[in-house]
């Protein structure tokens, strides 16, 4: 047991140092690995599975709603980054640029896209004449660069993975609409498939993209009460149409400008995942993103009736399309359960000689721990079960901290109070002067989070948390990634 | 009837200027677009379809064999690049230099990877330690970077998608197992799945990637007769084991230098089905890998019985799992005959009216133009059974042609002739010496594809086509993409 034991306490306790913890589960559960390539990570097996996972899901949701996937370059040549404005401010001074093709020093240096709009912009001018070719709705997954200074595994990095939608549309209702949509695709998967309840609002003009009219977002509550922007829907209206050019004759023979949106989703994500649902033995995977769902554990391998019964548990879940492993390995079964812990796969089964002999086997959650005997006859309509309450039960667990976590503030020692003792969300009114988000975030590191939809209707009357004068939203603030 | 014709004569004909045709095709079949990007191209939604479907079929056959997927950096650190000699040499002259990261110089500057061994190695210098950790299998699906001075859409391009394993074994052999399984598992793919006959076989010193052991490959013809070079496979011994300080613990207590791989296809293998199957009308896809299947075209658009009927066949197809499209734009069905041929959609369904009164509707195969009539009832079964013989129709006629086109040289003013006159490949003994090869190469233009497995028992007695010495090989030779 000294080394089960070992295995375990090499965490660091989340209510210790989390950020140490969440260094430590990263590292413990191979999900990335090292490389002299500075400030960029290596997604390892156990990682990029997750990915691939949130890949499928999100890309069958996309195509559900009549989209494209493509491919730009990953180069973007200066001139054309510079083409809009607050773009390229935005982005500029976080790029890297090649400035040599082969031997020779390139004409016009070019840099690795931080985001795609300019080139998806340049694709659109070309290919939109008529009403007929509207609307365009392409996305592509690829990956980012933006040269960081501190980075951490999925949180922060120099390279990431995502997918960027950009959408062009005959008008700005349209277009409206898709922005809104794309928010509720991303709100609703962040909580169906990976259990991690959201705030969905719209971003203040000074948290919005560079180059958008709106930014809408959602905002999720990491166990240490911070909050982590999960994704990010933008209406663009006609500004990069204008400045790109792109015209369509409409159906009234006129020539009118697209209006466009684009959104995005990181790898980021996983990182929501473990500081969402990780605990003190490691990782906690919801089970429908899990790589792998459940581990048969056989507890005497000597027993060849016991691993012939394993094999067959296998088998019979894999069968029935439970994502499953079995672990003989030469390893106790202590070290396999802490081992299963760390991992975070869902549930594992325990499978010994006295279990088999009665026709039984233990299942037991990694969420909770609970134990649950089951006749072997019975094992796939039990785990089945067992998996969709465990995805149950880790959103509403969730969803129940997060509401613990949130708080109202109406004046202003109270929000600094709360923003000093109380880690979460603050939801506070506010006057709409981007001087105020300077002033809290230089008080209290708080900022807007976002103005939350269908919670602004209480408006009247109400008054601004740091100013006073009168209030033209109900914001979220927080401490952010 | 004008209007279709034209679209359909658009084409250049093969015959006539086979460059231009494939540039016309990749154009109107909607696969690629252009950016201001200058080498780099644009996968549009057509295009990037066909890679995403050769991209889950190779990856589930990847994963059959214990194949895990990773992601690492884009970038190289030069330093890293540059251990292992012959690589080095290799890739720097084709590569794009990194020199700026955000508003400063960088210290060292990185390139945009043209392939991963060296972030490989320096993961497994990292993470292999003893035996236990062996094999390393993994694989990833990124970009890559070349800088090309003469770029075509899919087949020479700045930057395109691939797939690179790098493996690391224990041993020699083990390595050397992998090399070759992989190799054939590229060859069932592409004669299964996309319908094109290879000739695997062994590259000549020559003809090897830089710093392997051995590569193998796989070769395909085109409608020019010219060969592709569809895939390759490489044993890389201990060599950059040795470069990069890979060593582990082996059973026996004693430290080894690991056995290293790696293998990748590219989007060349869409390039490689344009000119296999494509035709004067246009792309022709193979059913496994179209992500259109099948079509239906209604007659008479203003019957709402014809209308219901095609809605109908395209549910009950598409519920039965064959890709189905319903066009029902505002064109003539003549127009919509030309469209799905240009962009190779593998079968069409007709009905009309005439046809609905008789309970039957006409599958017209796009590799034949041949039409088949079939009630309506059988459509299921019998549009699966359509498209089943065109996968198999298409490759057997595929590997006729190649069949036709591969000729035997035993002296050189025959090979020279061949080379001048026939297009295809010749093959021909060689003596093992890279200066013949250089001869061939200055004289027809031809170069060694492959040393085919499976050809070289009749060695004894041969002589090499080139300087008449005593032959070591078997070799195909061909002019090349």
């Amino acid at each position: 047991m000294a080394a089960d034991k070992k295995l375990v306490e090499s965490i660091t306790s989340r209510d210790v140092d989390f950020a140490q913890w969440y260094t430590d589960v990263v590292k413990k559960a191979e999900l990335t690995g090292y490389t002299s390539v500075k400030g960029c990570m290596v997604f390892k097996p156990a990682g990029y599975a997750i990915w691939e996972n949130i890949r499928a899901e999100l890309d069958r949701r996309f195509k559900e709603t009549g989209v494209e996937n493509v491919y730009l370059p990953m180069f973007i040549p200066e001139s054309l980054l510079q083409k809009e404005k607050d773009h390229v401010e935005g982005f500029a001074p976080e790029v890297a640029w090649v400035t040599q093709g082969g031997l020779t020093p390139l004409q016009e240096k070019m840099c690795v896209r931080p985001t795609s709009e300019t080139l998806f912009c340049d694709l659109y001018q070309k290919d939109v004449q008529s009403y007929r070719d509207l609307p365009k709705l392409y996305n592509q997954w690829c990956s980012v660069v933006r040269w960081e200074k501190t980075t951490r595994p999925f949180l922060r990095s120099r390279e990431f993975l995502w997918q960027e939608g950009h959408t062009a549309h005959a008008t700005a209702e349209e277009a409206e609409a898709r922005t809104e949509q794309m928010l509720h695709i991303y709100a609703d998967f962040l909580e169906d498939f990976l259990a991690i309840p959201v705030v969905r609002g719209r971003k203040t003009d000074k948290e919005k993209f560079a180059g958008a009219e709106a930014t809408y977002t959602i905002e999720a509550m990491m166990h240490d009460g911070k909050a982590l922007q999960s994704g990010t829907s933008h209406n663009f209206g006609d500004g990069f149409a204008k400045a790109f050019g792109i015209q369509f004759t409409d159906k009234d023979n006129t020539l009118k400008y697209v209006h466009q949106t684009s959104w995005g989703m990181t790898t980021r994500l996983i990182g929501a995942i473990i500081m969402v649902h990780g605990d003190d033995s490691g990782l906690v995977l919801p089970p429908k993103v899990a790589p792998t769902q459940c581990v048969v554990i056989p507890i005497r391998q000597k027993d060849e009736a016991v691993m012939e019964a394993s094999q067959k548990l296998l088998d019979t879940l894999r069968a029935a399309g439970i994502r499953t492993k079995l672990d003989d390995s030469d390893r106790s079964p202590g070290w396999k359960f802490a081992d299963q812990e760390m991992r975070g796969f869902p549930m594992r089964i325990e499978i010994g000689p006295k279990d088999l002999a009665r026709g039984v086997c233990v299942l037991v959650r990694r969420d909770t721990r609970e134990k649950l005997e089951v006749a072997i006859e019975d094992v796939v309509a039990e785990s089945a079960k067992l998996l969709e309450t465990i995805q149950k039960d880790m959103f509403e667990r969730a969803r129940a901290f997060r509401e613990a976590h949130t708080y109202a503030a109406e004046d202003y020692l109270t929000f600094r109070n709360l923003a000093d003792e109380k880690p979460g969300f603050i939801k506070a009114y506010w006057c709409g002067d981007a001087a105020c988000e300077e002033t809290i975030k230089a008080d209290t590191t708080c900022t807007s989070r976002c103005m939350p939809f269908g919670e602004q209707d209480e408006i009247e009357g109400r008054r601004c948390v740091c100013c006073g004068k009168p209030a033209k939203a109900l914001v979220y603030w927080g401490k952010a990634y």
